[in-house]
């Protein structure tokens, strides 16, 4: 029989848990348990005064001197290069930049451009049914003007429809919905052996899970800055290509956002193209630097994570977290009507709990935040895919308390059928 | 004989000058004239506070909720009104997103997919040799992929290119190196006449310059946020769509950068792309907001300046400030070697006087900036097109005795020599 800790137990492991000064960088709101970090992560407390100072000095007082001497010509890449740090890439090898949907293009595009070029028959792009839709409509819309298929398939058919016609494989490395991780290394290796090339988006993944880009031998990645890395409301993403295809000079076009900051030399303003060398080649064009900075002080919290152990440690805690959500959901929420959506083996989880239920799951979300429990809410299809209530468990500064409090406001929540109060129906679409 | 205004004409100029009090809604840095708000606007005094506030309270303590309380998700479409005003274009025409470069792309395969429905003959893209070079980048790189030729031509030779086989004419209406301007109606005109779409590039001609959109009929526009319109630097960009465009339902992937936010309901996750009505179907992915709160300030200026006379008002002080510096060059640097690349005729210019020397332009641009007047270089290539010393006049917040200085700090560098100092040679292509 398993052990059921107690709140009395988690503060315990709170007290002894060697990552706990890293929530202290953070400006937590009062009152709440935010486990929405998946969506929005939290402010880091070096951002107000530095975004400050980009606005006031580097801006305000140094204006376009400030491309030189604040480094914003280089803030992408020095940005990029913390970002490599916990995905498994090398310095230089990551520029962040633009949107995530839209390096999902640069990176789609680019990986047909290669296909294309060298297995010519290929005609499909792979992906998952329940993928984020963003990279479903891009994949789309790709495919609809290059004469490419679609195929969508359940996570367990993946393997089974890597065949000779397949040019791309495109998954998101942690499902959005039900925190179910694939196993990044087997898929490219099975995908490699047929010609097909791999395109993974880490937005649930990076500063959440360790990921091995490099050792896993993938060919393209993308992400997102506002979601686990903590970059702020609609931060740049960030793109992530590996050496042998970035430096393929036999396909000037391979990444068609051409714009003049992936040129070879930008400040040359010649009228013809010539691609920068390595990942700068994805860049287009200029980058709102307030914003990116921000990103810089949400990436500077993983940098002092190093020190502790890091991805590692840092991956270690999200499953003694999400576990213990899942255990305290199983004893403590026993005959309240959930499923558990989320992967009970720990290889196959990334750093959230998806909670299913037949009815209610909006305003339960609902009565929660009225609690301070930040959660969220994705609709289901009505189908195969249910209702989803989602918890974000985010190891730099969630706490084993804060996961027992959450657990037991739900508890209560059902309980006291508070659910059910007329205010937590459900108003619109969007949560 | 046409009479030079003195220092003490130009303050009692400054006095009188109804538009004056626009200065006061920017800090300025002390002791710097600056003639670069063509590169990167000017700080508005609205932006720390309103940006801090994004940072701290809608970011740091309301957390997800923000995307509604604050209005983060209306943000692009709100700011993009405010940018409407300036454009000649209508409330909900306009989104404030990503980058030029971007948007461009955006826009110029969404003619190309509108050509190639509805004229398949057509075979070139036709623009401007001198055109910025992330324009012709971006229209090579669609023409490698869809089999177009991008012709370049000078601007006077524009109008006979307009032959049958041209699907697209795209330009900047005011040309980044020697301020001159198209006339946007009559080319969209000559254009429409031979069943030409026209993709209008408003980089140096918004907040600038009057630009009646609507008016002129033409067909797309892109342009820039950190120019002009003071939305700091890499403050996202603006995109325009004339309605006759994003209405068309024939063509799902009109516009290819199909992200989410481009979906007739992003928050339904549904796995197909339906595009959204109007303008929000050029929309890709989540906005940088901190980014775009600075641009939300920088358009609030023009709409104080819109009870001053807005853009009329601006324009004709604009005139003024570029005239009187050309009228200074002419009389009072007379001898010093300097040509004027910019138009003398009011209708052919923007809002900047580019000189040009057959040596020494890098050099002369350091020594100016040393003495606090910040203009910039912008290098040539040694045949039509020599290099350039860039003064933008911005009339939110240029004066008439700033630029009778300016004339003199440069009559002054150029009668010392000291434009020869060593520390002003070219150190980089970078300026």
């Amino acid at each position: 029989m398993t052990f059921t800790p107690t709140l009395q137990d988690c503060k315990l492991l709170d007290a002894q848990d060697p990552l706990r000064s890293l929530r202290d960088q953070f400006d937590l709101p009062a009152g709440v348990i935010y486990l929405d970090g998946n969506s929005l992560g939290v402010l880091p407390k070096t951002a107000p005064t530095r975004v400050a100072q980009a606005v006031a000095h580097e801006w305000g007082q140094d204006l376009i001197k400030s491309w030189n001497s604040a480094g914003w010509f280089t803030l992408p890449q020095r940005v990029g290069d913390k970002i490599a740090r916990v995905i498994g890439a090398l310095p230089g090898e990551v520029i962040a930049a633009d949107s995530t949907s839209i390096n999902l293009f640069k990176v789609l595009a680019a990986a047909l451009n290669i296909t294309q070029a060298d297995h010519p028959h290929k005609t499909k792009i792979v992906s998952e049914r329940s993928n984020f839709p963003t990279d479903l409509y891009i994949a789309e819309a790709l495919c609809h003007e290059r004469g490419y298929t679609l195929q969508l398939v359940e996570p367990d058919k993946i393997a089974a429809a890597l065949q000779a016609d397949v040019a791309v494989l495109m998954l998101t490395h942690v499902n959005y919905r039900t925190g179910a991780m694939h196993d990044m290394q087997a898929l490219t290796a099975q995908a490699h052996a047929q010609g097909i090339l791999t395109v993974w988006d880490l937005a649930h993944s990076a500063g959440a899970v360790p990921v091995d880009l490099n050792g896993s031998g993938a060919d393209f990645a993308v992400g997102c800055g506002y979601k686990y890395l903590n970059g702020g409301p609609g931060a740049p993403a960030f793109v992530w290509v590996h050496p042998q295809h970035t430096n393929r000079l036999d396909l000037p076009f391979m990444q068609p956002l051409a714009g003049w900051w992936g040129h070879a030399a930008p400040f040359a303003f010649t009228p013809d193209y010539q691609p920068a060398k390595g990942i700068t080649r994805y860049q287009c064009g200029t980058q709102p630097i307030l914003s990116l900075t921000a990103l810089d002080c949400g990436m500077d919290a993983f940098l002092s994570a190093e020190a502790l152990g890091g991805m590692a440690a840092l991956r270690q805690k999200s499953l003694a977290l999400t576990g213990l959500f899942m255990q305290l959901v199983r004893t403590r929420l026993h005959g309240h009507g959930f499923g558990i959506a989320t992967p009970a083996e720990e290889a196959l989880r990334g750093s959230q709990v998806s909670l299913t239920r037949t009815e209610g799951a909006y305003a339960i979300v609902q009565a929660l935040i009225a609690r301070g429990v930040m959660g969220d809410f994705r609709a289901g299809d009505g189908g195969l895919h249910p209702d989803i209530l989602r918890f974000g468990f985010t190891p730099l500064y969630i706490g084993y308390a804060d996961v027992w409090q959450a657990a037991e406001h739900l508890r209560q929540v059902m309980h006291s059928g508070e659910w059910q109060d007329a205010r937590f129906a459900l108003q619109n679409a969007v949560t």
